[in-house]
């Protein structure tokens, strides 16, 4: 506050660590922990499949607060960074989606991160009316408007003819063997990244460990309910496995416990079935955007989410269930009670 | 308020009837009249199609009345009952849609009520900012969820394929009978309860008109209304007679003439215009719907109920017509003057 | 204030040239100017192509404001007149899609006015919220509700078979030829009234420039921003030329640099890259409602007007970037200031 604008815009080479330890807070948050060791790990784990994708990820981050700070965010709300992991989702997922090669793909997503920081800007205004977080909407939105429209577009479009189909008939083995499960189990966690490779969710589950053994819990308590949804509904056990079916569940159950609802014996059970609704809810996502070419994107997480959370305000029994429990805390991210 | 929390739940069977009561007041208001004997004829007529329809809406309401009273919601809240008929509906569409008889339909079925008493409590809290009421949004969320994304899932979907497909344009004679006419009138009203049945949309308008004749005559104006529309805009005359086109032009006439605005001479041809617009928007819900495989419930009347609504503040006419007239009370359902 | 209910609705032959003007002022606000003269050059200029299209415009226009007043709709804001403009553009959407000839598509026309002016009443009321004005919001929901529904409709739809089709991907020329910039610069102007006429094009613009130089300026910067974003994100010739993909960026620089925000050098870019924006959101909108027969219509200004809008009370740097500027007044159309 102290500090004028003018300030803040100078180049701080002394301060350069901090801006870095901010961009790695910011990636924590895409599991709800603003912790620097939990984006750092998130970042190793991109590494090891494509340094490209770290790169993206960082580089998005780093846009997007930069970005903020320059349309003059006030920076105690920017500390909280949804304009930064919404803007690090949005180049990973064009990375892994478009060629990352290309430097249409990285102009483009460079575009992209300046619009998803307006994007959450007005999301967190209109959100703010309810009280609500913006999550990852900004980054959902924006995520299907480019891609939907990609095929329009030569010099985007890295392939032939377009994504749009009717929606089939689940086909295929619906009986679950115990490695699908563990594949599943871990698929669950990497799909946040847009990745089915176990030993990136092995490593993102062990950041969310790392910034809480109770956060950590939590998310493996989510994944397990996702299979166990998905099995329930007679799902494809192949969809079961690559995680597509499971990954929403991880994020709602660490939203709802622990992130945005205070963790305790009675909003597991809240989360958990929120968790079991965004799993139901993913392929009616997936059939809803089919015809015209959309992915899900975490659209099934922001939707329960968001409507769980509008909800729990008339549950008096979630948000007070012991005297002296914290109250619910909406639209303050982990971050407030970890620092 | 002087009974503490713990007495309420105790099992209390002096006071069955009364929850009896309660859960038959709550499907009356399916068609906005909390009648315990609008919602017992409701019962009957169901039963005469198939004793499991009436079941499945007994037992959603149920469902939801003790979901809403578990997470604790407001007594005075509760009794107004949009948990209890949002729950009914779903599980009513849910038998008529999949197969009653299997375990499975049963089981997603009361899973399916708890979510929709959690969307309840959301879609409460969201519109409450314009002091709009919750109506069917949450059932017809959930429904179009679930059926969207059923065929995805081998125990819930119990037919071969996805009812995706792109929508076609009319076909079919447009000339309008007298038989075609009376059946519509009497479809319009018992497909509100999904089924095809002149006889349940008999005993429905009857229980409606046992409510109160003054909303018996305005569901009779409502179902005329969408079938002059229908007939106007030249939609073939299977479609109107099966009364899959009008069924929501009764529901919007009942909600802006009596249920949410006073039943006036000034508030009739509003309602009946949005009567109107409900019949023209069912088709372009369809065609929205239909390449994801969804269907429209209730969504037109939604729609067209929730804009109507919102505009009828800025129109003084509609609202204090004559001197001493009953001001607009959006938010309290028609069970509140009942009482 | 002072005159009676009464006297307002009584026919005053006097004041007609008053009403005259108000028509004209509505219609220039299609293009943000609420200037008689723009909304003249306007009517001559939808006149050039074909005269029913002028006078459906100019009908819409006056039934808007009619049926606003008859509602009783408070004076001050009906000079704003979303109703009048909002009723135009429906009008003359319908004229141009549907056949302008036939007494149903007349009697259509005027049945949706009425439901227009009923959502415009709605959208101001759900949008004052956060403070944001309706723009063409009412417009685009009714046009998508009536095209997507008319096919069902025999009297309404006078084309063969659905317009329903799963998305493609982009084919032709996407290397830009000056010819093609050229038609594209003037069609981007003339779709705004859904015609692809260079000379329509020439007289709206012309018209902006009447009622203000600056006003002018933005919209070619606008047009610019369109053809430049569509050529490099490798859009085909065919489409740039026509005009589709670039209309909805004039709409947006007028709308974020002059009318709801002030014109300053710090909100030009803001609105360039909004216009950016909605030119990239124009496929995804078209992909989004192929699959069920819908048009575009402004739908990318909308949402992305709305967004940046709302967005922009964030950013200090945009609202008051010099000291004595006059601050963000969304929700009051540039008619406020011109008066």
């Amino acid at each position: 506050m102290e500090r004028s604008v003018r300030a803040r815009w100078a180049w701080r080479p002394a301060h350069a660590p901090d801006v870095f330890t901010r961009v790695l807070r910011a990636l924590g948050q895409v599991v709800f922990q603003a912790n620097p060791w939990t984006g750092g790990i998130l970042v190793v784990a991109l590494g090891t499949a494509d340094w490209r994708y770290a790169a993206y990820a960082v580089g998005g981050a780093a846009l997007g607060a930069v970005t903020a700070r320059g349309l003059g965010v006030p920076s105690d709300r920017r500390e909280a960074g949804p304009e930064s992991f919404n803007s690090a989702l949005l180049a990973l997922c064009l990375a892994v989606l478009l060629d990352p090669g290309r430097p249409a793909t990285a102009l483009l997503t460079a575009a992209g991160c300046l619009v998803v920081t307006v994007g959450t800007a007005a999301a967190v205004r209109l959100l703010s009316v309810w009280n609500l977080p913006p999550l990852t909407l900004p980054y959902c939105l924006v995520a299907v408007s480019v891609t939907v429209a990609a095929p329009a577009f030569r010099r985007v479009w890295p392939h032939d003819g377009s994504l749009a189909a009717l929606p089939g008939a689940a086909s295929g083995r619906s009986a679950l063997h115990a490695g699908d499960v563990a594949r599943a189990f871990l698929h669950n966690v990497s799909q946040i990244l847009f990745l089915e490779l176990w030993h990136v969710g092995a490593l993102l589950l062990a950041a969310v460990f790392l910034a809480g053994r109770t956060a950590g819990l939590v998310a493996c308590a989510g994944s397990l309910t996702g299979i166990a949804t998905a099995w329930a509904l007679g799902a494809p056990a192949e969809r079961i496995a690559d995680g597509t079916l499971g990954y929403n569940a991880v994020l709602v159950a660490l939203a709802l416990c622990g992130a945005f609802l205070p963790a305790t014996p009675a909003t597991l059970p809240y989360a958990l079935l929120g968790a079991a609704a965004s799993t139901a809810l993913t392929p009616a996502v997936a059939a809803l955007l089919a015809p015209s070419g959309g992915h899900v994107f975490t659209w099934p997480f922001v939707l329960t989410t968001l409507g769980f959370l509008a909800a729990a305000r008339s549950f008096p029994r979630l948000t007070a269930t012991e005297p002296g429990a914290r109250a619910v805390r909406p639209g303050r991210a982990s971050s407030v009670r970890q620092r």
